[in-house]
């Protein structure tokens, strides 16, 4: 299936927006499958957005519309489509009567353009949206498909999962199956040149390697025509694809590290306690993303001054001004005044330089000290971390957090 | 200048890699004042690309092509462009120069698929590339202009501002200005009717209303002969958006809520610190984001067990085991207590159920209550979220918080 994607927006064009609904939907559409051809963007314009998807349409038979399906006066996706494709929008009981039950649960009145979006082409195959108003659609005619989702991306993922994926599914010829594979602790680079003779001698299946924040994935995937004869091809290059760099690998299930730790502790009833400083809160918020995680997570100390150091975790005073916060005795104080405190099974802290001003006294950004008491023996980890930004920063210090405790669980339970 | 974004690479059709070279281009354009009205991503595929850049050229008199400048077999940009504009390569000296160079400062030899990068279309003005080997350049014809960046966006970005800006600007007819307001606390169909009037009846400025995770945006934009008068005329809608929606509008100048409040407190020095149950950490991160907080921001605690809401915030068990920990008799002693501990000018707590599994006892997901002691003056307010999804729930709820604070500062500094 020759596909495009259409993006619409006047946002996107002004740059205000990242488009990552072409990369979400990229990722889907080429699992299926299908050849994604083309990427296109257009603003509110229906003149525009027409002949775009006449253009799309010369060269592929799937297009994929995200966008301009709200309420509002320059939301003129489901027109200009019933246009192209010789359609009208008529009243859709079943969407009307989801409009006003969300309204109803939000305490809200339906307002007049409300009910614009329960207007649906005639021929249309219908998609519920379950996170927001607009409902989403198919319309197949002459060989040709258009798919509209609301830009949203919350909304136009959830929809695709729900009910596009498996609407999809029945025009796929052969099955794909992939797994991907999450490391932590090795670049890109090192990953790449570690599985060079892997990569470049297959065909089917194909590896591939992505960098995002500090981690890698590993994406094995291969075409075949039966399902169990491309997880089995997969199967045996996830085999060559571990004995190589099976050391930073932590999930063979594309699972963020969180969750693996998460779950870690919640099936072995290990509890745990956080105090952090240059992550003001991120390794927490981390934690507490994992639903369940309340069995084990007993409490997260966000010190930020020096006064909330010396107070929530007996730090010294005397550490703190002569060694500085960002410092392995401050870490391990840090560590054991927490213990101390919550006597949690697993005691993690993390002090650090996130920038961008670094920290004085030969503290440069990107330099932090994370540690762990694993009942109630404590030990302090150094890292220097390149700096890329403040945010960076602190999600890479969040990572490494995550790991010296997923580290500590796999070896001591 | 009706212009046209093309990039060209298969990686982003397959999803590998997020696209922003496209939004950086769009915003520096939008800046020139040049009309941004499409964007287009092809493969590594010289027909496609050749059809794409014939398609662009039908509506717009500017191209921006990126990517495929590379010097490996899949990289085309450079051929495809001379076929559509009748040019040839040539072999450019300069550019052989600055390549060997380059190669030199690298310790590198250059391989004969370098030498590749050295020929360029005979009629182009050359743009040198400081931070890698391709070189881009512009060729205008019959009142079209065609410019090719590389695809690396540090490349692609150190050339635009060091050469391709100044090229372009003697383009310039008109000058952009736009203005985007974020508001918190009403829904997008309520703000587009409220400014309904005022929208459809203006072309310029014109006025669009986004909605993103919770909260709102109105950007108001305008193109005229001068700076001047685009700020003038924005300035005149700013005033009548602020008259219709104006206790909405948390920033005038397109901040985020956290650093709206952040440089308040910094500001004014106010000292906050806060207590977190079901948003687990995000509150403390979302204030630690930005950059000089620490001179405010004393501490936050992250209380999830009963036990450490009794250990850190002095909260009754009674309290507890009578009413939950979601109860506005608990969200009060949380907060109490927390100011006890601190004495911080700003405390703010909040307990709730994110989700997925309700807080039992009646207790819906999306019910949280907030309290905020200012001066030690302690209020709580429940709140009743729509519940979308544990990650959404938790984001509404600290920008809940965030709104509390902000209006605190507002009405008590």
């Amino acid at each position: 299936m020759k596909t495009a994607i259409i993006s619409v927006g006047t946002e996107i064009l002004f740059g205000q927006i990242t488009n990552t609904n072409t990369v979400f939907l990229s990722q889907q559409l080429n699992l299926l499958g299908f050849d994604v051809l083309y990427h296109y963007t257009v603003g509110d314009n229906s003149k525009r957005l027409k002949e775009t998807i006449e253009t799309a349409f010369s060269d592929c038979n799937l297009i994929v519309v995200t966008g301009g399906l709200g309420p509002t006066e320059d939301d003129l996706t489901k027109e200009t489509i019933c246009e192209v494709m010789g359609d009208d929008l008529v009243y859709d009981e079943e969407s009307n009567r989801r409009l006003e039950e969300h309204a109803k649960t939000l305490n809200r009145i339906m307002t007049p353009n409300n009910y614009k979006q329960a207007m649906m082409p005639s021929s249309a195959i219908i998609f519920n949206n379950d996170q927001g108003t607009a409902p989403g659609f198919a319309i197949e005619k002459e060989n040709k498909i258009i798919i509209a989702m609301p830009g949203p991306p919350r909304e136009m993922e959830a929809m695709y999962f729900s009910e596009v994926a498996s609407y999809l599914s029945g025009f796929q010829v052969g099955t794909i199956f992939y797994k991907s594979l999450r490391l932590f602790g090795i670049g890109e680079s090192a990953l790449e040149n570690s599985l060079i003779e892997l990569i470049s001698g297959q065909t089917d299946p194909t590896i591939a390697t992505y960098a995002k924040e500090g981690e890698c994935t590993v994406r094995i995937a291969s075409k075949r025509r039966s399902l169990d004869e491309a997880k089995s091809a997969v199967e045996s290059v996830v085999v060559k694809v571990k004995a190589l760099v099976g050391d930073y690998i932590y999930s063979y299930d594309d699972e963020p590290l969180n969750y693996v730790v998460g779950n870690k502790l919640i099936e072995k009833g290990i509890s745990i306690s956080c105090a952090e400083s240059c992550t003001g809160g991120l390794f927490a918020a981390a934690m507490t993303d994992v639903p369940g995680i309340s069995e084990v997570f007993d409490r997260g100390l966000v010190t930020y001054t020096y006064r909330a150091k010396m107070d929530e975790l007996f730090v010294k005073e005397e550490s703190l001004e002569k060694f500085t916060a960002v410092s392995d005795i401050v870490s391990f104080e840090m560590t054991d005044g927490l213990y101390r405190k919550t006597g949690s099974d697993i005691c993690v802290s993390v002090t650090g330089v996130a920038g961008p001003a670094d920290g004085g006294r030969d503290k440069p950004v990107g330099l932090i000290y994370i540690g762990i008491a694993v009942k109630g023996k404590t030990f302090v980890k150094e890292i220097r971390m390149r700096n890329v930004s403040r945010k960076w920063n602190r999600n890479f210090a969040v990572l490494c957090m995550l790991d010296v405790v997923n580290k500590a669980i796999d070896n001591n339970w």
